[in-house]
């Protein structure tokens, strides 16, 4: 058999693999019982041993050198690189140094959950000390065998491609924008009033708009379903993607539009072509392009005021016909904009700037400029130049708010606002070419949104570089011009 | 290491392994989309390969051998054997044989679905035939290797220490008086009138009294959880169980009493020893066991009136003061006793002709006395003597109408009936040493019931043989006169 071939039939075992992990992973979160916690985490834990053995394996990295002398098609080629990228990127860290840190990021997640709530800066410091040091030890392991950074070693795990030079010019013209932007919307904002809707919105009326907005997005409930979790997210796997959003009585503005947003996430999983279902290059192209697909549909469409116009009549159709439904009302609604403490919470204008301040933050971490003690101070020095707030002695809703480095998940922020800035511009894009869009959206007829996004990105996987997929698609790399242009249109 | 402490990590393993199978085969009954069955079929089956080549390495052979030689507590031994009888039993059958088993059945039972509902025996066949074919094979196999009869060496499977030549004793009493206790029940119940409760009974009430009921039958939601799937199973893992019900809205009292039984298999599962977990020692002691807990719950006090007492109450909270509700009503609807085609629909006293007919035709098959196309032609001979019903002609309410000898499971039938009659004489027990546990039921306190179904049943797992589990129960071995004393005292 060509080398190839047995590559084909491995990914095509750890394919079988990890769906089960990926479903058993959304039961946790969305079904399970929380007295089963602990069985299941052993199960869970054991199963990534064996996907971690079986994806490291000495054989997988001799296959890789005997394919690379056989005659293969260029999409074979594209596939035999991807695979070579995700072995290298799972061998290069010795396994003792994985633990380590996986133990570390349980331990710092686990009392996290109770230090937050408390505030409790000083309890949570040797925890994430102890994280960050060990992700600086695999950052510097990565770097040496890469030839990168030691901070874009990380960032490459997510956004492969990208680094921290262009990273810091896009984000350093970000900051000499946004702030003076934030100030003038809410300014504008100030002098406009609208209608705040009047709760309850009943949690079954809730659900059955969010299905119906699914459906209208396209939603395929043959190879999907949605539920409810504590955090929404878009799991499973693109043969049977499961989203998941939460309800709240007092505002449904929230769950609808977080539902609008995993969708966009489904739709990308649930268009990768079937024909590379279980290799790497049949997976999502990065974090950033991810993620470009759900504010494509939460930002760029959700919020815009044709596709509002397109679910306007589902609003009334669940709460009735109150004025505060109104076409013009339900846009200034969802574009209200005001800087705030937490990220998940931020509107699109503000987002960028808790993204940049992170950014910042984890680099200096990750290159040794800074310590894990001196996180509080220089976030606060941040907030109050980027959003114009004081987080002293506010850890809870300052640096202790996000799992992220927490869990050890360094380099991954930079890809929520590469994929808000991959999103105008795509968006741009599809207006360019069906000038038109706007007014089929406000119908309800998204034919031209998704034909282009499946043509773009959807069905092209990591077939690309995602420089290479924004060229193709675009026809320029990266512009975050667009992004800006976004923002001012919409909000001036 | 001790082998036999090496025997406790890798059945740990397993256990995370079938953990995986159980949560991920529960979803896809109670939650997966349609459109996702191939993909998660190919995962399950990557799974099954996985434990199959585990659980039957040499190594575990090995290691058994040496822990026969080494210092073990009674328990221990206990261990050491159901290990080594698991072992023995997955591994004494050629794995050509387990494939071409699977795929038989697996052929069999997907074209039966659209044979069934068509009526269609002549398609049915050959498919059948190779499954019973198959199952003989593997009966000789083991028959040779155990010296047990063909029909007895898969009996085992199901139901270990027992044989048909006890069966045969039990069976053709239950025989000498069964067909005419039919005909006096029913003679007797045509002069009784009873009021039927009138649909719809929305679903939501209905689910609402199920999770009560559950409730005060002790069913843990903190380990657990109740959804809804076409066929009604108990699944999951002793941690995470996994009930699941159906919703008619014209009929709520099938479901009600269909979530009992399923509460009667989670309870024991529930309270397995957490001690033996991931041990063969640890789990259920076998199918009819298992049954009797179901059956216990379901029919020696679901369908009593001291337990009808106590939840008497909830479904007039649900439904209404109906007539239909009084309490004597609520009895004659949970009594009535009818001969019927289907097995699954059968009341529990007309429920053993349907298991002793099955259990003669396939032991028949087994020990070569009787060819499959002569099912049909036996089927309906012993309908007509055991229940007075023709069906001739009719195959999809006839021999086609379950799903066992589809999928090969030869030998699971009798325990079906055991299960009713452990059931009849674990209550028997119950009542001799609390003789006050009716009027305690009739109030919804439990806790007898409970206290002596743990002591005596769930804690013990599989430590005993099922012989010795009933005899210490009980203070006897199986004794079927207490099934008929129930019969007759509860529907004469």
């Amino acid at each position: 058999m060509k080398a190839y071939n047995e590559l084909l039939e491995i990914h095509d075992k750890l394919h079988n693999y990890k769906h089960l992990g990926a479903i058993v992973g959304w039961d946790q979160e969305a079904m399970m019982p929380s007295g089963s916690n602990t069985a299941r985490a052993k199960a869970m834990a054991q199963l990534d041993v064996l996907i971690h053995q079986e994806s490291t394996s000495t054989k997988i990295g001799e296959l890789l050198d005997q394919a690379q002398s056989e005659n293969l098609s260029d999409e074979e080629i594209s596939s035999l690189f991807e695979m070579k990228r995700v072995y290298e990127s799972e061998t290069i860290v010795p396994e003792e140094l994985v633990k380590a840190k996986s133990l570390a990021a349980s331990k710092c997640g686990h009392e996290w959950k109770d230090q937050r709530p408390n505030n409790d800066w000083k309890g949570f410091l040797p925890n994430l000390d102890e994280v960050i040091k060990l992700s600086r030890e695999e950052a510097n392991i990565r770097a040496e065998k890469t030839g990168l950074s030691a901070y874009d070693s990380l960032l490459n795990l997510y956004e492969p491609g990208m680094n921290s030079k262009n990273l810091d010019v896009i984000f350093d013209d970000v900051k000499s924008w946004l702030p003076n932007l934030i100030t003038q919307i809410v300014e504008k904002q100030k002098s406009e009033s609208y209608i705040k809707p009047q709760p309850p919105f009943k949690i079954d009326n809730q659900k059955e708009l969010g299905l119906k907005v699914m459906k209208h997005l396209g939603f395929d409930f043959n190879k999907g379903r949605i539920d409810i979790s504590a955090h929404p997210f878009c799991g499973g796997v693109p043969e049977d993607v499961r989203i998941t959003t939460r309800y709240d009585e007092n505002d449904f503005m929230q769950s609808l539009m977080g539902t609008v947003h995993e969708t966009g996430h489904a739709r990308y999983e649930q268009n990768l072509p079937l024909k590379y279902i279980s290799l790497p290059v049949g997976t999502a192209r990065s974090m950033g392009i991810h993620e470009s697909q759900s504010l494509f549909f939460e930002m760029q469409m959700g919020r815009g005021r044709p596709f509002l116009e397109s679910i306007h009549g589902f609003v009334q159709e669940s709460f009735g016909n109150s004025d505060a439904f109104a076409i013009d009302n339900l846009c200034k609604l969802y574009n209200q904009v005001q800087p705030s403490l937490i990220r998940v919470d931020a509107d699109e204008v503000t987002y960028p700037a808790h993204v940049i301040l992170r950014y910042e933050i984890e680099k200096a971490l990750m290159n040794g400029e800074l310590e894990t003690k001196d996180i509080p101070e220089v976030w606060n020095e941040k907030m109050k130049m980027y959003l114009g707030l004081d987080t002293t002695g506010d850890y809870k809703n300052g640096p202790m708010q996000d799992v992220h480095w927490t869990l050890g998940l360094v380099g991954y922020f930079p890809s929520y606002t590469l994929g808000a800035m991959y999103a105008a511009q795509q968006f741009n894009s599809v207006k360019k070419v069906f000038p038109d869009v706007n007014e089929n959206i406000s119908k309800g007829d998204f034919s031209q949104v998704f034909s282009w996004l499946n043509d773009n990105i959807w069905k092209n996987a990591s077939l690309y570089s995602t420089d290479v997929l924004m060229k193709n698609a675009t026809g320029e790399s990266l512009n975050p011009k667009y992004f800006k242009e976004h923002l001012e249109n919409r909000y001036l």
